[in-house]
């Protein structure tokens, strides 16, 4: 199918330097559509309000249609959505500044889907990771599409647990659309677009230079009804996300963790600003409102207690002596001491919680505690 | 020395049933003192207020003191603080209700020393003792006493933190004074005597009955400038003393942690109510404003990042492995995918980690870090 007309008008405008949302709106008053603004005169254009280096653009060469976004455009997957398109985002557009058009890979439908965004560390710790993909995988599995940035670390797996739930999960890209970044999650890439949608504000072919990612960030906050922010150290670009769904009147959920633990820095200082502190995915709903999305179920069957789940049906001492356990290595005298539990008695039921993979042996007789059995 | 008649007097007064404040004060203006209100008819003290029973009780065999509380009194080192002596801590008789009189076995001058609540479980975990202890030792340096309640767990980490900076610590009974409750602490008791001060708003004799808890709470919440709450659980006791110093208008910190730690959700609890996160010394002391009890030094200088302090002077790659190894177990591939170092450069720093104490082996080839070299 070859690319409409007006498709090709739209990726051009994204192309054009200093060309604002007010100035555009004009034009697209004065000429009727994308294509007349780029058919129209320079005198036309200069008369309309357009600065010098917009026209100077629209006048070039450079500002046709090349092969590479020719091609790209022709697939039936591939959309560009302008800001007077109805399947334009709303919550973006209620936010300021919005990219004047989004281009999609994938199911364009799924823009206007309620959102949670999770984002967080590129580097986050074990624990993290599965913190993020777990709350994503139990949201989105309640019909919350999960929006993220498709960065390592904390942003996959949050994509990977919307994915698992057969979820819708939306990714916002710093660079082109049509630019792998990173490499590595080419095989998530396709996934998403298959099960939600890739995004990008900027032009086809557009590198991820370090400056794009605040725009990138301000979309994910901007398409979501909240940020959840999952790990961060204290500069991590999390916290920009984070102070951009502040500023268009989002709800920020934080994760805490151990003082010692410097991804725990960000989401601390995300919680002295406001944040909600959050520790379990009925913390989000809750605040959200969402269970209107889901009416028949009730509320309460969204509460999940994380550790509750995991300890479900255990053994009364058994459950005393992990509690005594806690989470850092300790000697079995120690757990006796702990728990007033007979020497013997311990030593056996740790046994069991090993072979049941709750604890862990580790030298001189320690054991710690296995917090999550799946990864 | 044998006890003043009055001490004597206001002994037999805090045994006495249906006795407030308000009466007592009415008394005292009228008997003009503890003694002239024991010495007083029955007729007298009707037409002064007081209730049926505390006139009953005034008038019985067992008002007068007992062998061993005139022994107690004996001691020059014991005392019964009245609410009308000016020993008596303002900032306790700010609070409503306070205890008629303190009995106190230490230093009374104690009472009246700026002082921080830091209160928890008593089955914390390893990481939640080293934290109050750590804390309590850096704060009781600077200066603030440490008020807690010596029970074991945080509250005896707490008070052996102070007593290790060689500052002041202050034990608040949920016992009369001469009780030895728990038996395991008594030579904490011992010291503390020594370098602080143990304070029961009880009379003596009484059991530490589950019911005296809240009292004992009260006191220690309304002695102190502030409470922090290192670990507890949902049900916690600590929970009360936080939040009887939010009710007489007191600071609250608490310490945040992993999700999963149920020890941590009563401080997730209290953050979001309002309690101030808290990751360092500096957090408490700059929030009290105690900057001004030790002129002189900067308040920078107060600051405390404890993981840092840890980590100083650690090689630059040695740190950046630690980091990337988070806290939770994990493999020498996993590190290597998330340093990009090369294997055995991994493996050999690993080592190194290890000889340090920074990592312990797990089986499997796994590594966790360890938190904290001492305890």
């Amino acid at each position: 199918m070859p690319p409409s007309e007006e498709s090709s008008a739209w990726a051009t405008l994204t192309r054009a330097p200093a060309l604002d949302i007010p100035t555009l709106s004009k034009a697209l008053e004065i000429f009727g559509s994308a294509q007349g603004i780029t058919a129209a005169s320079d005198a036309s254009r200069e008369r309309a309000g357009l600065s010098a280096a917009a026209r100077e653009f629209l006048s070039s060469a450079t500002a046709a249609s090349n092969s590479a976004e020719r091609a790209w455009l022709e697939n039936p997957r591939h959309h560009v959505v302008p800001f007077t398109d109805p399947r334009y985002p709303v919550l973006l557009r209620a936010t300021e500044p919005y990219p004047m058009a989004l281009y999609v890979v994938g199911a364009v439908d799924a823009l206007n889907e309620p959102q949670l965004a999770i984002v967080g560390s590129r580097n986050p710790t074990p624990q993290g990771l599965d913190t993020a993909h777990e709350l994503s995988e139990y949201l989105a599995g309640r019909g919350l599409a999960i929006t993220s940035g498709l960065a390592s670390g904390i942003d996959s797996a949050a994509h990977r647990g919307a994915l698992a739930a057969q979820g819708i999960t939306l990714a916002v890209l710093g660079s082109g659309i049509d630019v792998i970044y990173p490499r590595s999650n080419r095989p998530l890439r396709l996934e998403i677009q298959q099960q939600g949608a890739l995004i990008s504000g900027f032009p086809l072919g557009t590198p991820p230079r370090r400056e794009n990612f605040p725009q990138r960030n301000g979309i994910i906050a901007g398409l979501s009804l909240g940020t959840l922010v999952v790990e961060a150290a204290r500069s991590s670009g999390s916290l920009i996300t984070a102070r951009q769904a502040v500023s268009c009147g989002r709800e920020v959920f934080a994760i805490p963790g151990s003082i010692y633990s410097p991804l725990s820095r960000g989401c601390h200082e995300l919680i002295r600003q406001g944040a909600k502190l959050t520790e379990t995915a009925h913390d989000i709903l809750s605040e959200l409102n969402f269970s209107s999305f889901f009416e028949g179920q009730p509320l309460a069957s969204a509460r999940r207690d994380i550790t509750a789940s995991l300890e479900l049906g255990m053994d009364k001492d058994h459950k005393i002596l992990l509690d005594a356990l806690g989470f850092d290595p300790a000697d079995l005298d120690v757990l006796v001491v702990r728990t007033g539990f007979k020497p013997e008695a311990v030593s056996s039921m740790m046994l069991i919680l090993e072979l049941e993979g709750h604890v862990q042996a580790a030298p001189g007789g320690r054991y710690s505690r296995v917090v999550r059995s799946r990864r």
